[in-house]
């Protein structure tokens, strides 16, 4: 009797080998489930960073253009939602295509659930890429801020979400050719970061600075965003949200490498948030809070690359750095007349450039391994060639997303108008786009002026 | 030899049954643990949704009764978490009781932990059924907002938490008569939103509209929230949430099949963003900011029965449908002269309704198969028997929350009163309910004319 | 064949007996993962809870310090970060040292991965410790404001990340000789929120009160706060990220016990919401909602203690007594001369020393032994043993704080100052602090006034 219990036990241990009891799922189909929680749960995370960037966007502007700043964002990321679920994921994940574009997967159709040998439910990994390219998109309207046309926020979107966004995934991502290259771009720096800020800096450019930025001598005002509680908030809501970003790139839950990942990013962002402070103390002997708080998300965007291929010490030198470069970066962009409200271009811009040049220097050989793309860095083992890679890349994605967003915006600024009139963009594009004010009691006797 | 290893393996899967090494958990252990990890951060997100409602709702009224709307909300969601523990959980899910009304489990007092045949531990279930029961009251408020008195709000939770709500919970989700006549409603677009949505008309149309929102000629002024800001993040945050809110009501990892619901949330959501914003710009020749929110809403609201019946071109059309109808409803509850301050009615009532009876028509054979409950809807199937089902659960949930509304909120209003004295109205309810504002420095010059 | 295909499965099933295919994880790891997870998301959740402290503080502030009270945290969590990864850390978990102060692991530089045979991540682990030493000092940040200097901030955060907060944490969390002795903290009633408390209570001592709070003759000025939809906010931030901070300290998923805490942490919670606002109309015959809000913050801060030694009843009772408590604490605190804008004294401080206590009632001899800390409480077993090892970490963790505090405060006080001066106060630490205000629009008439 005995015997025939373990003869059938046994046997049944070899059909379903991880069960305790007839029901209970395979080892497989846990470390499925587990993977799809957590990338589901990233991408959840990720969802939550557009509340920061509704704060940080509307903490940097002025009241009379709150609503429509807020409220835009809702509206582009529903928009983007459906286009790349039409297009844009085939463009960068397409079973067909080629190293530049893919094919296959429009009007994506995933299979309801996931089997015991896949590593996760493609239903959850395309949420979890979808919420990248709304960020990227969010990245980009710093650009546009306080003086673009709502319709032109709307067919930028496609465009964005059909082709530019999906392009760079797939030579990154997508198996494409930088990939080959063993270009490392961990949670999407360039991808994300160095996207959206490229396409802000081009439409800034087209739209020219803000009426009031720069006296007729080239010297530049000040124009401050009218509430730094909803920029502290925002900077929050990012951290939050980056730990998705960034650890929830590992795809899988694994043997916990996730939370190295998590670990590097939180030292990453202290060391940015510690070194602007710092920086600006010792240049201005004021620390203005917005430095500070750029100096956090410069740490963020800079780890973002590296944040599974370098070392605790490292993150700490990447992130300070990061909050140096912010700082200065800028002043820089101030000094060259281009007016940039959300410092888009210093924050996801030039620390997104340093954070994929910084695996270059600060990879190591076993991390690089351990993820499968690319090589240690010139620290580590003296070769330049990490370095090479991730420069081509910043280069490459650089040229394409500038040229694909000078082509597009041009275009749209030629045949229907980039930008509002003067007087809509004095009375604020809460009135003039969407016919009230988005701070109603608040406002009330500025119109009041303006009628009288 | 075979032998020898099968009842070697029957040994040792009775000692470690899936087990690499001592200590480790069996499979049915990992299963129920990670199913209840799924099930109480999915609480934790719905949670997360009050924060939306309650920027939402602030944002969506006066300055003058801000504190009052956000404070309440706080206050509410812990009375019903009182008398649901009490009362109503007992009622919707306990042992006994009948196919209308549930008994057992009152004052739950649960297991401490779970068992390896379990799907999950009751306590992570509990938490998650209880945010939706603070969801729906929180609905419900919108019919109350900037006139009821602050006791009117404790007395209607202690009905509202006990009986209301667990009552249609039983019906529809506590394995009640139309559970058993295959009612499909995933997460909640009857059970929550319908009964909400209903609770504010019963409210508002005994509250009569609030001083200065109609005219003596019939015409309607608009009354403007104050905080755009507040209602784009307050979307955002109910966005994030309302992938615990439908993929959650898996209540089980399993297959993946949870994020299969999630991707479809996310259609849902971003259609009906989409048509909104189309609709109004075709209609008006503007896009209200207010307007492409609900619509981001309604999409939401709607796909909540529907994410796991069907596929996802149909979520984008549910979805698409739910903004252009939230247009016309809000239209058509102004024209009716019901005064609806969060546009509760049609966002969570016309939506819920639509978004219910759209089971009827879109749910696949081979969807509603495996969820388990009821069939595929017209177009898979051609048999109108599914639409029918959910036509007949829309209108006797909808006869059941309109009758006991009316008769508890009528009762309130004969022997305490309801609304508060018109001169209460007028300073605002954050002075007269709690002797401060809500927005003291801002509201100052205000308070220092109503004394003079 | 047969023979060999079993024979073949048979042994992979012995080496690997819980894959259903070659490359799945052990079940070791896969709990090791699920663990991991959990932790992660659980520092998550606490780190969400710095938006709540975000917006408590500067809601409960004036409009001219909100910037200034806003980005600290942010900066503030950043150099804490730092400082404990270098020191903090080991002092607290350091495999050396000895009961009172650890050694090892600064500059902590863990692991990649972990192995099956772990129960989690140390990566994870270390975040999700991080975030409590921020929570603590965010909370320490309530005696501060509205009149310290920033600089302040930044030594204080050096000294408390590095050895105060360690050392509480060693002797009750890391083996110390508070843990020997069986003294029950779950998840820091007395390590984070009296701890917090009793550095804002020294700091509120040597500061001194804000101009205007107490008049000449004694009697008290309101200060009131700018902003409750802020603070009502904030709480619900706060009650959302308490999931993590409690549930999160099970440190696993296990048998789903995880999910009873979370199940008595909303029961605690609730119940303080409820009692405190009975409490206040029963004696101001209104109901206040800082009174409500402080309410459901005290339930949370008693719980902490408690939530995974009592039973749901019991839970309820002391979130209850909490809320009571906190409305006379504040009481108390006022008589006493003692100005704490963000009621941390109260709801930090007397909750968090009631909730430790509360163990000595409440602790079950069951759940003592699950949990594997202390014996039951006093209803319980009839013994006062638990009760006195409560007290005993009370007084010896508040005598070591404050005296802590004081000494480093003072230092600070006597050689850099430690206050801002009258006139600094009088504009606002935004301007004084900062160069510009966090409001600019809205404060531009104060300015304006003040130049002239």
């Amino acid at each position: 009797m005995v015997k025939k219990v373990l003869l059938t036990l046994g046997a049944l241990s070899l059909i379903f080998p991880a069960m305790a009891f007839a029901g209970a799922p395979s080892a497989g189909m846990l470390n499925m489930g587990l993977n799809t929680l957590w990338i589901l749960l990233a991408g959840v995370l990720v969802l939550l960073m557009q509340g920061g960037f509704i704060l940080l966007e509307t903490g940097s502007t002025r009241m009379k253009n709150a609503g429509h700043v807020a409220g835009k964002t809702i509206f582009t990321m529903g928009l983007a939602s459906l286009i790349y679920w039409a297009v844009g994921y085939g463009v960068a994940f397409g079973p067909n295509g080629n190293d530049f574009f893919g094919l296959g997967n429009f009007f994506f159709n995933p299979p309801i659930a996931a089997g015991e040998t896949d590593g996760y439910a493609t239903t959850a990994f395309f949420i979890f890429q979808l919420m990248f390219v709304t960020i990227s998109l969010s990245i980009a309207w710093g650009g546009f801020a306080e003086r673009a046309k709502l319709s032109s926020y709307l067919i930028f979107t496609i465009f964005f979400a059909s082709v530019i966004y999906p392009v760079v995934a797939r030579w990154i991502w997508g198996g494409g050719w930088l990939a080959q290259d063993g270009a490392q771009d961990y949670a999407g720096s360039t991808v994300v970061h160095l996207t959206g800020a490229l396409v802000a800096f081009a439409a800034t450019v087209l739209l020219k600075p803000r009426i009031g930025k720069y006296n007729k001598d080239g010297s530049a005002n000040e124009i401050l965003g009218h509430n730094q509680v909803f920029t502290a908030l925002s900077v929050l809501l990012l951290w939050v949200g980056w730990f998705g970003f960034n650890a929830g790139s590992a795809l899988s839950v694994g043997d916990g490498f996730f939370a190295y990942v998590a670990f590097n990013t939180q030292l990453g962002a202290a060391a940015g948030a510690v070194s602007a402070l710092l920086i600006s103390w010792a240049v201005m002997g004021k620390t203005d809070i917005t430095t500070m708080l750029n100096g956090a998300l410069a740490g963020l965007v800079a780890i973002t690359a590296s944040s599974a291929f370098v070392e605790p010490w490292a993150a700490v030198v990447i992130g300070f750095l990061a909050g140096i470069l912010v700082f200065y970066s800028v002043k820089f962009f101030e000094k060259m007349k281009v007016d940039d409200p959300i410092y888009a271009l210093s924050v996801h811009g030039a620390a997104g450039v340093w954070g994929t040049l910084a695996n270059g220097f600060f990879a190591t050989e076993e991390l690089a391994a351990k993820v499968g793309v690319g090589q240690g860095g010139l620290f580590d083992t003296g070769s330049w060639y990490q370095l090479w890679v991730q420069f081509e890349s910043v280069v490459v994605v650089g040229a394409f997303v500038l040229a694909a967003s000078f082509l597009i915006l041009g275009v749209m600024k030629m045949i229907m108008g980039f930008r509002v009139t003067e007087e809509q963009e004095i009375i604020g594009l809460d009135l003039s786009e969407h016919g009230n004010y988005g701070y109603p009691e608040q406002m009330k006797k500025a119109q009041q002026k303006l009628n009288a």
